[in-house]
């Protein structure tokens, strides 16, 4: 089912800085920022060979990473997001099997405009997983 | 400088139920567990088409992953890997930065017998970075 790693997201309090981290001492390629308004962050991307990192700096009083940001002040790796082929026959697969979908069990559209589903981290060892269909 | 995402390590405190859920839960294709003695872990590696996840449990009492499950009894994400050509090039760029390496700052042979080094979590706000020449 798991398909490849799309991205891995790492909440940062500064983007501006953690961009500079990234490009300038670990020598990686980064996007401009993007403003993900619908989605209260503004995302820098990290483009590696074989999947990228996703920066996200809170964006509004709303923003779903501003919890997990109190809890670790200095940022750090917040998800990771895995490619389905399918994201209701994998829904359909996780709730059967007891694993809780977050929110009304929907799919949303996700930062890359496609369907995506955010399953509990208590449900996977401490990792909040993200389903995207590609 | 960065390259591929060699792995993300997630560690959890039952590697045997997290082996089962990546497994059977998330249809991902995991290997069987691998002592790791002088590393102090036991691993399973789950195999995704573009890099992959390694499910740490701890070995020993002297385990670098047992403070992390301290303070993260049902598990998360660890650390991310990324392969670099060149370990003693890159060190010394991200020393020269300002980073901070973990250690005696010399390479040690990591889990897949090539030198390995982690960088300080502090500085890379809040992800732990290993780096591993491949």
């Amino acid at each position: 089912m798991l398909g490849r790693v799309n991205h891995i997201a790492i909440a940062v309090p500064d983007l501006k800085a953690a961009t500079s981290t990234y490009r300038d001492m670990l020598g990686a390629k980064v996007s401009k920022p993007q403003v993900l308004a619908e989605h209260g962050v503004t995302v820098v991307f990290v483009e590696l060979p074989n999947t990228k990192i996703e920066l996200l700096e809170p964006l509004g009083d709303a923003s779903p990473i501003l919890a997990f940001l109190d809890k670790n002040p200095s940022g750090g790796m917040h998800h990771v997001c895995y490619e389905v082929d399918d994201i209701i026959a994998a829904r359909d697969r996780l709730k059967q099997a007891g694993a809780r979908v977050l929110g009304d069990g929907e799919p949303k559209t996700g930062a890359h405009g496609k369907p995506v589903l955010f399953l509990h981290p208590k449900d996977f060892f401490g990792t909040l997983i993200e389903l995207e269909q590609v």
